[in-house]
């Protein structure tokens, strides 16, 4: 793969997917779950989220792809997330597996756990949550202990790489791990992009709602390049909304309109390299 | 009924809305909770959301109406829905009832079902979710049979037209259709409003804060008025915030503050017929 | 303690939280959580919200400090709560509580109750709730008898001054009352402050993140000075959005956007009065 190709699949990602508007189903954070929706509309997507075990075997089946965000567990989620993942490989579904605050709780991370043996087809989160997973699952990740406080890394985008490597090749998927830049691997072809805005760290689901516009394109595209065009267009989005945003309210604002209006070609344009 | 009477009630609606303040709790989905609490305040509510079979009792009947939004259904609802619908029923406060994503999972269904034997005044949904719910209601539909996908539409606003005016009458309120146009109806009396904005369509919850706006106005209204005067409240304000939008992140914010300062006459005149 | 030497440490405090970040867990209201996570980043904290019991404990030990807020009560909470109020109390973490809707439910009111034997450090919530709450804790209020409709007061701040006064002294720490001004007390110093802005009560969330806030400053200042701190951010920022705001929708995102800009200097010389 070449930067040229690459930025012809990213193109014609953005574009199939706002003509399909495909159904993207989620089981998500609460806090952050309205910007995970609004985003997914915004990338042209349809969402919807469900809480329960035979909801989610039902939007699992009838979704072209799936979100499943693990920021704030609920009790019931024991039985809802393991039938919903194994729904989703019943039926030859992929899906998007945001990590969130991955070592609190027990039940976190038996669910995190289970989900090896039926894994996404991406996994996005901050370098600590990648090295975390990498570490839970069992993988080689060249000895990183990775650091999560709350929500938050202690670790660098760079310092990940291994484990984003490993995790990727292990699910034979693609990985996203974002930070003060953000890198995308399928565990061969590793790109670095750049761009975005120091205000994401200051709203709440920043993270959150890449991973489900990650999971709208992947009903479009192979995971690395459903990953990657998520990513580009998060951050050239971002880029414009750090232009007019006063702070992080006026911020989401632009952030969405940005990414609405974001076109095709712009989003496979945002600087990216291979590295 | 004609155009100018209803026109006047409309404002009427308005504006004694504004004065009193009414309180209307809610129990509703979790996705766009924030959105419904905002739009009910702007409209000159008071909002409060609850989830346990008590406090649904309690502010059933300390509410002056009610709005129960099937959005996100949790476990518990299988208690708290049925007991806080009884309490409306014995302490006879009018509720409006939002069918989001009829027709997945078994609860869901199950609660619905159920609602047909103390029905909601006012029902609020797109048009496949009408017809969804006239057909699970048994009513004569003129054989529509409704397609939902997700919590979107896959029917016209006019194909649901024989489901809204049976459902309305079945119920003895109103029903209101939200689409590329809206209708509203008594069963007897039909309208058609005008305007709002495609951005809509970009943002979520849309839908559910139409429906709170409407169980809000159903404290001082009619149900078929209180059903229009949110119809035409919600076009109104959609127009005049497309009109400064530059996507849906500034449209969410245009539309809050377009529906806070409408005045009852612009909300009476926004462009509605009998039909 | 005289307004000099309490306007210093206000500007302590914002400064030292912007440097150090202070991760504060929350268990609050979903209604408004997401703009208590956003008004938390914005005043330079970092944000976590959960729900299940061995969660709440694990985030308590790693908090710095804890926000706790009655919202909207699961049935989950009633392990929860006291669970994580026991691990707060074991770490010695203070925390911040928001009565919110006292009165409404059994559940409600039997976690009220218990909090009284390991009490918050602050607690903030309007009239009604300070009234009510040191009602049900049996405090002498001068016999106040406070009345909550749904979420919202029908007592004036100053009517809530001798509950909140008896409140502070029995929890050895502080209490915040919200309303047409803004009352901080500690049982022997009682300061007003003013500012703000009417669009306030026509957000849903303003006292929630107002409770949310105060526990990031309670990470880094005495209850008496993180209460003031974030009342005085709060009518800072209040008063400047209100004059950029077209309404509700604007208004929020312009205060986060005033929450985020506040100087330290600027929020210590927001108008307020020992009384």
């Amino acid at each position: 793969m070449d930067c040229e190709s690459i930025q012809r699949e990213i193109a014609a990602t953005v574009r199939r997917t706002k003509e399909d508007c495909p159904f993207v189903p989620s089981i998500t954070n609460s806090v952050t779950m309205e910007l995970v929706a609004n985003a997914q509309l915004a990338a042209g997507g349809s969402a919807a989220m469900v809480y329960l075990p035979d909801e989610g075997e039902g939007v699992a089946a009838a979704g072209e792809s799936f979100y499943i965000n693990l920021g704030t567990v609920m009790p019931f989620y024991a039985e809802t997330l393991p039938r919903t993942v194994r729904a989703l490989h019943e039926h030859r579904r992929r899906w998007v597996l945001d990590p969130v605050a991955i070592g609190i709780g027990s039940l976190r991370t038996e669910l995190l756990r289970c989900f090896r043996a039926m894994p996404p087809a991406v996994v996005r989160g901050n370098a600590s949550e990648i090295i975390a997973l990498a570490n839970l699952w069992g993988l080689d990740t060249g000895a990183a202990k990775g650091g999560v406080r709350g929500v938050d890394a202690t670790d660098s985008v760079g310092a990940a790489r291994p484990a984003a490597e490993a995790l990727a090749s292990f699910i034979d998927g693609a990985v996203a791990v974002s930070g003060e830049w953000d890198l995308v691997t399928d565990g061969t072809v590793t790109v670095r992009s750049e761009g975005g805005s120091p205000l994401f760290t200051k709203i709440t689901g920043a993270g959150c709602s890449l991973g489900g516009v990650t999971a709208v394109y992947l009903a479009e595209a192979s995971p690395f390049i459903a990953a990657l065009t998520a990513v580009q267009a998060y951050n050239l989005a971002g880029t414009r909304a750090q232009r007019e945003a006063k702070g992080p309210g006026s911020f989401r604002a632009a952030f969405l309109d940005a990414l609405y209006r974001a076109k095709p070609g712009a989003i496979a344009e945002n600087p990216f390299a291979l590295i």
